[in-house]
């Protein structure tokens, strides 16, 4: 059982080919960061699609049954997911919508403001907003995962709080091994793990080192960091792979609204976007491997893999 | 068991009581004529709102099952309807996500031209276009009844002949009762049933007399006649009761696109809309008084009420 807690890639058939190659059960597909409603629901309308033409390599997922049977036909599970909620654009029956029509892991913000809370880039933090905490509680009732991966402080903290599910880092990297905006500070993960809440470790190489040449084995001490602080039954992986994406994704990624002024300057070179012996989503069973010469217990290298997600979705989704 | 197959009432907690206290089972609810995609998403959005907050009153209807669930229960089943698919703008995709989000009856096209065919107000009709081929295709195989109670008279035998499910005139009345361009001839109406189809008849006052001072006598007049062409399995009842829309909602619908010029001129003073006798929804048991009154045997009266419904219906949606 292989659960990726985010994947953002240019979804096509090549990348469902190799999903299904590398072993993946299930993964959290993102299908709205910058989109609004429109465009939001026409990402939705294609995922539909590709559950027919490619049905066999994926699957939808909508519980963790779902998961268990893409297991067993050997299927991709598709989890639709949102880095943004931009596309509810401040109504929550259109998050009644989007959830019917699949969505289960949801982030608050993405890097700035928006009508729910703040970004992780943004210099101040007010917190979740009134609309914020509507949006929470609908998602509570719902069941769909909080993510706050790209949230601010104050925000991921009034999440926490005021969810009465457990939410999740989907895609993180500790902050003791890279200081960086987006990695999370052991006080983060130990507070996001005591309210029963989730960290998936994320592969991004300038997360997981200053200078951005990192390897397999630095993703793996992350997640060995990760454990140590947020516990055993706490951690999972997110890779945040962007595989089929260009700079320009990078660049539309970083800009404000995906197309105003940017939110963070771009850097002189282009980034590897995966680090070494782990470029490519067919490289997955090398995380396993890794875990392996490590010496780490079956059982704890199943719980990163995918059991942990499974029971936290579990928990979220109620079914 | 009673089915109007079709309202288009202005849908508020009044309306549904008063359904509700006239013992209708199930109906389809119109949500969407001019709106385009967004708005449509909108008003589909209040229902699943309003299926909450008056589930004393209304249930959603997906299957035919839920339409003899909302009769043990006593609630009114709403099934959601468009008078046109203009809503789905050319895009099959989106016509997917509304028949998720609980679309069940469509009509082709309102009064005028649009992507799939002609309206019945068209001088020209040139049937189903391409993409109509397309969109009766895909409401066959998701289970969406076509419905062309306002299409031009070659784009309905187009779709009659072309659909593999049967299709609706899901409110209309008889031309040999009065002429009139909305209304169809006897044989439009052999056409379709001889083809599954069916005739739902509809009670508007200025389709059941060229004077408009129709009474609830005409109605059941207009229904005689319809049995006694169509066949007492093919028959049914689509009210078009349109209750709490005033004269300017007529106009809305009587003009292109429901903002440009008029499709055909409005009347000096505002018509009747409804015939003496069945004034409002909470009229309906008058109907059955009525048929009772002319001495319809009980079967023929079930029948009209709701099974003929209830079986094309199921025929329809498979389940």
């Amino acid at each position: 059982m292989v659960v990726d807690g985010l994947m953002v890639c240019r979804w096509d058939q090549g990348i469902f080919e190799e999903m299904h190659a590398a072993g993946i059960t299930a993964a959290n597909c993102t299908v709205s960061i910058w989109d609004d409603f429109r465009e939001t629901m026409e990402n939705i309308a294609s995922f539909k699609r590709w559950f027919d033409e490619h049905d066999d390599l994926i699957r939808p997922v909508e519980t963790t049954d779902d998961i268990r049977r893409a297991k067993d036909e050997g299927r991709v599970g598709i989890i639709i997911g949102f880095q943004n909620l931009g596309a509810v654009e401040g109504r929550l029956s259109y998050l009644r919508l989007f959830h019917e029509l699949g969505l289960r892991i949801a982030q608050l913000a993405y890097n700035t403001q928006n009508l729910i809370g703040a970004g992780c880039y943004e210099s101040r933090d007010g917190g979740l907003t009134e609309l914020g905490r509507e949006v929470v509680s609908s998602m509570n009732e719902l069941g769909v995962l909080v993510d706050l991966s790209h949230v601010g402080k104050q925000t991921s903290k009034d999440a926490i709080e005021c969810s009465t599910r457990p939410v999740a880092y989907s895609h993180t990297c500790p902050a003791a091994v890279h200081n960086h905006p987006r990695n999370k500070t052991d006080e983060e993960m130990r507070f996001i793990a005591e309210h029963g809440g989730f960290v998936g470790v994320n592969i991004l190489p300038w997360f997981l080192r200053a200078d951005g040449e990192a390897t397999l084995a630095d993703f793996v001490d992350a997640v060995e960091h990760t454990l140590n602080v947020a516990g055993e039954d706490h951690v999972g992986i997110g890779t945040d792979f962007m595989q089929g994406h260009g700079a320009d994704y990078l660049a539309y990624l970083r800009s404000h609204q995906g197309r105003g002024p940017l939110i963070t300057p771009l850097p002189d070179q282009p980034l590897k976007q995966t680090p070494e012996g782990l470029e490519r989503v067919s490289d997955f069973p090398q995380i396993t491997e890794a875990m392996e010469r490590r010496g780490w217990s079956e059982e704890r290298i199943r719980k990163v893999l995918g059991e942990n997600w499974l029971r936290l979705l579990r928990e979220v989704w109620g079914a």
